[in-house]
């Protein structure tokens, strides 16, 4: 794989994993997770547990590292909407 | 690669993927979005985008569906945020 086409999936790999920090902040400063589903961000986290997963299996570092972090805002997430229901 | 790990690896992106439905429907439903960070879903939007590009140059379909499935219910929720602000 050339280096310009790692650089695309790891600019890719950043942007939905940072994705997640503004809509913490916004839950966390509204303290309100209303119009956010509880049964997404359930299933999200569980895909990611899967992505972890599947990360160590296949002896990923990036995968690896990269679901943590997303896996770790999702389940942040996850604590507000059901302290703010 | 064996046929467990990549059951798993699926099982993950059909995951990731389909969580977003719910969102989906649930902006839908309230008619509401004020919860829902807009740089959230602009940046992840992006970052689809650029897994989409990354599929493709690594030319690998399953990286492409999934990303083509997940942009498209982003985008659909972003509209949403917009339409309801």
């Amino acid at each position: 794989m050339t280096a310009p086409v790692n650089t695309i999936g790891l600019i890719a790999a950043f942007s939905t994993t940072t994705a997640f920090v503004p809509q913490l902040l916004r839950v966390w400063r509204l303290k309100s997770a209303r119009d956010i589903s509880l049964h997404m961000f359930l299933l999200f986290s569980f895909g990611e547990v899967m992505w972890l997963v599947y990360g160590l299996l296949i002896r990923s570092t990036p995968v690896i590292l990269a679901n943590i972090v997303t896996l770790a805002l999702a389940l942040a997430i996850l604590a507000l909407k059901l302290r703010y229901e």
